[in-house]
């Protein structure tokens, strides 16, 4: 562990990354995981309106791919060096992949961003693939990067 | 606690209210202090900057303020009838009092747009005062409707 920690400091030194410590790393998770969480209240209700299994209303779901635009924002500033230990099931891959990891996340605000567009339509058809899209760049991650357990 | 919530119950009904299960009502909970934590995290750099403790950066600023934008829209929906029960400190005059409860939380909006919108400006003489006006609807609110304890 310890020489993980001095590793991870150095390559942090040399990437010029922000650097946190110990109780900032546990409030960084806290961030990180409750930004997930509030997204996936909303993403949940998303789901079953593009499979059917809720009613699709336009307007809702207009309006939960807003503020799903605004979340896919947020996570990234929460996956700082040094925040890797801890209650998380985040995975040292992040931090020794971050340009890919970063890629990925950008690549969730990008997708948000054009379901929010399209979700302005009401067009169901215009918002299923918008939809899969977005829901491919969290898998993405998911699959890389997140273990199943903590 | 039975007579409670027949109570709420019955005045749900009369105002055609969305009543919430136990499950459902330990997701809200947790969806609401998950936004209001998210909100902490932005808000607590804007407060440092506005006070002088952190050097104010224009730019961190205006993207802080527009996520708190989009995050105020966010805790209304996760205080449905019957989610005033288990570990929360929202007191029961929330829902006693819906309609000023609502609109403290409307007020919230209302002053978080007009602070990403000035916040754009860059001028912290106009950015101060539009702070000062969100951080008394979030104190209102925290007067009124919520526990000092859970």
């Amino acid at each position: 562990m310890k020489n993980r920690v001095v590793l991870s400091l150095a390559a942090a030194l040399l990437m010029g990354s922000t650097i946190v410590g110990a109780a900032d790393a546990e409030e960084s998770i806290e961030y990180r995981q409750n930004v997930f969480s509030v997204m996936k209240w909303h993403f949940g209700p998303m789901g079953g309106m593009v499979k059917g299994k809720i009613d699709f209303d336009a307007e809702d779901f207009s309006r939960r791919a807003a503020l799903i635009a605004a979340l896919a924002k947020m996570p990234k500033e929460g996956f700082a060096e040094g925040t890797d230990m801890g209650e998380t099931r985040a995975k040292s891959e992040i931090w020794e992949n971050k340009g890919k990891f970063d890629g990925g996340m950008d690549a969730m605000v990008e997708k948000a961003d054009a379901l929010a567009e399209v979700a302005k339509s009401g067009d169901l058809d215009q918002i299923k693939p918008a939809f899969g899209a977005l829901a491919k760049t969290c898998k993405g991650c998911h699959d890389n990067f997140r273990s199943e357990s903590k």
